[in-house]
């Protein structure tokens, strides 16, 4: 973690966001509103692109235009990985985007996209609407001024695109590999040279030999990348992204001042998409891996060895942040919340599922 | 099923609501309006009944009370079972409830709540969002004039309370149970005697000996139901409720009479609350299941005889219904639509979480 830049930009955000707020309170008291909303995605990206477009839809359409909101995709206001800093100066008013992507500004917003070894989709759900997850992305918003809710999920990430099998966790020795958040750092710490590239640059870099592998996303996603015209070998169940939720973050003084209706419009918006785009990630993902197989693709599973590999490696990376007060309380309210929540979902949904799979064939 | 029951309903229903359309219509135009929801949830029943309170508060907050919506739970307008005819014939402007207790109207309604062997609260995601399932849904309404979205979700529902394990399908034989829907007329046909009570009769039927057992919901509502103080032999998973959609459902009048904010406020509401409801089912149910544990309750898993009976008879009870081409036409698509996405969270998060649990332990 780069803890001055955390520092850095905390000071940034906040000066900035005071500023925005006294200049532009008072026209935010009269009539219809437009909010500027960046993206961390190119326009038109399978399914990150869409959830935010669908919160920007339903904002609008909810409101009958009165908060109409106007998406400004990657690139056509602010680069994808500086819409923190343009909600939290106030140059744009929301961003939809993967909260993982700013852990230089705090290590804690890993959480509220996904952690190695962490929680499934369905379980982040628990956490952050019953069992306090809404209310640290809260606190950890009032930092930079900002006010954040899930507003998307992609679902269990796939392993990823590989050159060359997988044996054992010495293959990753060297390896270049495409990984953002601590999923990344965990694979630095098997030996791996791992890189944070956006979306847009990956097959290039992947084409090229620039790197050996990368995971985007899932099979629906990573077909319309175009991954398999590089490599046939995909492993199909991964261990850095088990739900990866995506935020939609506003500007707390642009939030503060808007309605009491305003602001539920823009929360039950945002939670209605987090479903919305997770069962949009599953559905698409059937035919998707059905196509990617007849087109020779074969499916994988890391063997034990490299599972036991990447626990060890993404302990040791959840380690290494628990100086962090706030990190801490939140990664501990995570992993109660999941072993709170899990034991059930195995007994019966689980147990449910392997019957009914034996039973149908 | 019962055809004449539905014939007779659907007659009904369509003519009552077009009367209602008639009176009412000018009136709809002008001003705030304020709707009067139905449930088939006693006041304050856990889970059910808070997701029928958070699509109304819902409602009416992103509306700012321009659209009020003002709850009567079971009881206080009409019974639980009424709401349906309620709301056909325009007595109330929409209700919130379990959508296979209408089987009698429609047998296709099982499976926009659950049919046994079907879909996890997921898979019933990712199909009604984005596989067919909001149209067909859509498509039963028009035959008695309402505008249906799913609304809630329990999750995977619990086998159930039994006096005495169960070792073999014979064991069904002569049973007095309590399960509603297609689930307890698959349990009829394993000989056992299935009674469809409301959920505030139940208790009171176990306790004089009236049925040998019940399933109600999973260990939260269960406990607060109070089955514990009977009974200590718990079935944790069951075939019959994989993952219950709960309903909201508007006269289709009253629906087309709002302006399109108010419709798209309705749809995002019932979306959202989907999600939180289970959600919330989830979290709860993990604490409650260490209580029921530390009061000595037993779970238990039915061993494979009973799962391949219960298999057989749900076939079975789905078969008897595709003579109604909407019914087969249902059935066809969720079943193809389960095939489709379950391969694929098979293959990541199926396979995650197994390597999780064991790394952790």
């Amino acid at each position: 973690m780069d803890r001055r830049s955390f520092l850095k930009n905390s000071t940034i955000g906040a000066g900035a966001a005071a500023g925005a707020a006294a200049l532009a309170a008072p026209a935010y008291a009269q009539g219809n509103r437009t909010l500027t909303m960046v993206t961390t995605w190119g326009r038109g990206l399978a399914g990150v692109h869409d959830s935010a477009q669908r919160v920007a839809d339903s904002i609008t359409a909810m409101s009958d235009g009165s908060l109409t909101v106007d998406l400004k995709a990657a690139g056509e206001l602010v680069g994808a990985f500086e819409v923190f800093d343009a909600v939290t100066s106030g140059q744009a008013d929301m961003y939809h985007g993967a909260d993982y992507y700013f852990v230089g500004q705090h290590p804690g917003y890993a959480f509220f996209t996904a952690v190695p070894f962490g929680m499934t989709a369905q379980e982040l759900a628990n956490w952050y609407y019953h069992m306090g997850g809404m209310e640290l992305h809260d606190e950890l918003g009032q930092i930079f001024g900002l006010k954040s809710f899930l507003g998307g999920n992609t679902g269990a990430q796939a392993g990823g695109w590989f050159r060359n099998e997988i044996t054992g966790p010495e293959d990753f020795q060297g390896l270049k590999f495409r990984m953002p958040g601590l999923g990344g750092q965990a694979l630095g710490k098997m030996g791996a040279s791992v890189q944070n590239l956006p979306g847009s640059e990956v097959y290039q870099a992947l084409a090229s030999g620039a790197i050996d592998g990368t995971e985007w996303i899932g099979p629906w996603a990573d077909e319309k990348a175009g991954f398999q015209e590089i490599t046939k070998t995909y492993y199909t169940a991964g261990f850095h992204e088990p739900g990866a939720g995506l935020s939609v973050a506003t500007n707390r003084d642009v939030y503060d001042s808007l309605s009491p209706a305003h602001q539920k419009i823009i929360e039950i918006a945002a939670a209605e998409c987090h479903q919305w785009n997770l069962a949009q990630f599953l559905s698409e993902n059937g035919s998707a891996l059905e196509r990617l197989q007849s087109g020779g693709v074969t499916m994988r599973t890391f063997p034990d060895s490299v599972w036991d590999a990447m626990g060890t490696a993404a302990q040791s990376v959840l380690d290494e942040n628990m100086g962090d007060e706030l990190f801490k309380r939140i990664n501990d309210s995570v992993f109660d919340s999941m072993r709170k929540s899990s034991e059930w979902i195995n007994a019966s949904e689980g147990t449910y599922r392997q019957q009914r799979d034996r039973f149908l064939g």
